[in-house]
């Protein structure tokens, strides 16, 4: 998806947010804000609109601790959803579609997305969570994407968010052949996005073997990923797209992709024509949008 | 109150909001975007907010047709408030307290403000007056506004928004002693203001003088307000300010001012330091923060 001009504030929101998360200098924010402004500025609408975001969250890295504003919060998400575990198995062991179960909680956990307001704590992770198992979801698609696992050669997971990676973890490890699954996280750190540490802190990388995109942007812009990265996807007979950072990045994509996300701003509500609303979770290989010119 | 770093995504969401209301060409959209982002990262937090505010919505209106994008909107929401006259009146007079129900209209309709979003229509204007009505206020407060505006000699109502200004107008033709009151209006299009034309569109003017700040900014920043404005305000012993535009510019001011507003975002609520919450109605003046270090 090209820029909207309309996530431009939104960009400039989570930098706000993100650097609540590491300093009080009135100087510093300022300095900072008014450097974003600038880069801002100079967006192109021509390029996919996460390239103008990487560009505003590069400016924040340069300024915060160890390069990463977002890296205590990320950990303390991972810790939350890492103490959900048991109560989680329990309850996808207890459902009638354990399965179906595992695939609405590691949807819901996309909600897990600083981008989108930082204020998340696990009772709130467990509403969401509530929220992901009432929500409707197409069967048939679901039913065709267990198919797709069961049949698949190559699987490529690509992740999104920390906290959300926990329960990405417990999805595959029970649905997923874990031999021929490859899970994705981010080449570096951008905004809560996992990265290879937050694979080895939720032991993601006792279980399958994690690559990177090769990239510090929150979603995988394939011309600018990592040739390891590009060699697994042209491999891949089966892709998880999860969250909207993929999407953006993979919906006009020609391969076998199932995208899991939840919808939580109007402009990707609006790429959806009419199909899913704001707040709606997705799980859809959006075939639908595919076969139209788009 | 200087500018908050988090006023500036939300005024670019205006300019977003404004320019849908004048164009469709997207080329013309990326110039004033881009030339709002530049303005915008020169901003200057020693400056009062509306200031740089001020500057963003100058841009808009240079390449809006007749110098104001929110023409048409205004219109309507001044049409669509007068249609709803008798249906208030009634309400009024049939109220246990027409003054506070009057009050509390008045208030109400300052949920009037593109500012905040612009998808308002009868129905929901209807909805946050039947709001308004419940909602809890100052009872100590209403009857100390009743008693100033009785023994008031000199009274200076600041308007806020096209739409409201239907409102205040019901309310001053019934509570205000007219020969003794001054309505103020914008001195040029901002935003949805309510400016000269509008006054005269709703029968302001034929009910009370009617002057204007001489300002194109959405509050009344005294040090570039109009001599006249300025006389009028020296003069006055009690002030109505509406909105949160008005209350921004005059909060710190040392003079006999009733603040009428509606807590619409989390700078203004801050400002009250835990008084009141976002999504409040108020009407105060406000003693008990002026009489604090501030």
């Amino acid at each position: 998806m090209r820029l909207y001009l309309e996530c431009i504030p939104c960009y400039l929101r989570q930098v706000l947010e993100a650097m609540e998360m590491f300093t009080d200098d009135r100087d510093l924010k300022e300095k900072i804000l008014r450097e974003v402004l600038e880069a801002a500025a100079d967006f192109n609408t021509e390029e996919i609109g996460l390239m103008t975001n990487a560009k505003i969250h590069r400016i924040l890295k340069k300024y915060a601790p160890a390069g990463d504003p977002y890296k205590k919060e990320k950990e303390r998400m991972n810790l939350i959803c890492m103490e959900m575990t048991d109560e989680i198995a329990a309850m996808i062991e207890g459902s009638k579609n354990p399965f179906e179960t595992a695939l609405r909680i590691a949807i819901g956990g996309n909600i897990i997305d600083f981008g989108q307001g930082n204020d998340f704590k696990a009772q709130k992770i467990k509403s969401t969570i509530e929220y992901a198992l009432m929500q409707e979801l197409d069967g048939a698609m679901i039913i065709r994407l267990k198919e797709n696992i069961a049949r698949a050669k190559k699987i490529l997971y690509i992740g999104d968010n920390t906290g959300e990676i926990v329960f990405d973890r417990i999805f595959i490890e029970r649905f997923f052949p874990t031999d021929r699954t490859i899970f994705v996280v981010r080449g570096g750190p951008v905004m809560n996005d996992a990265t290879i540490e937050d694979a080895q802190m939720v032991g993601m990388t006792g279980i399958v073997r994690v690559i990177t995109t090769g990239l510090d942007m929150p979603g995988t812009i394939l011309p600018h990923c990592s040739e390891e990265f590009l060699k697994e996807y042209e491999n891949a007979d089966l892709i998880i797209s999860k969250g909207m950072g993929n999407y953006e990045a993979l919906s006009s994509e020609d391969k076998n992709i199932f995208y899991l996300l939840k919808v939580k701003c109007p402009v990707i509500e609006d790429s959806f024509k009419g199909r899913y609303r704001l707040g709606d979770i997705i799980v859809d290989d959006l075939r639908y949008l595919k076969n139209n010119d788009r």
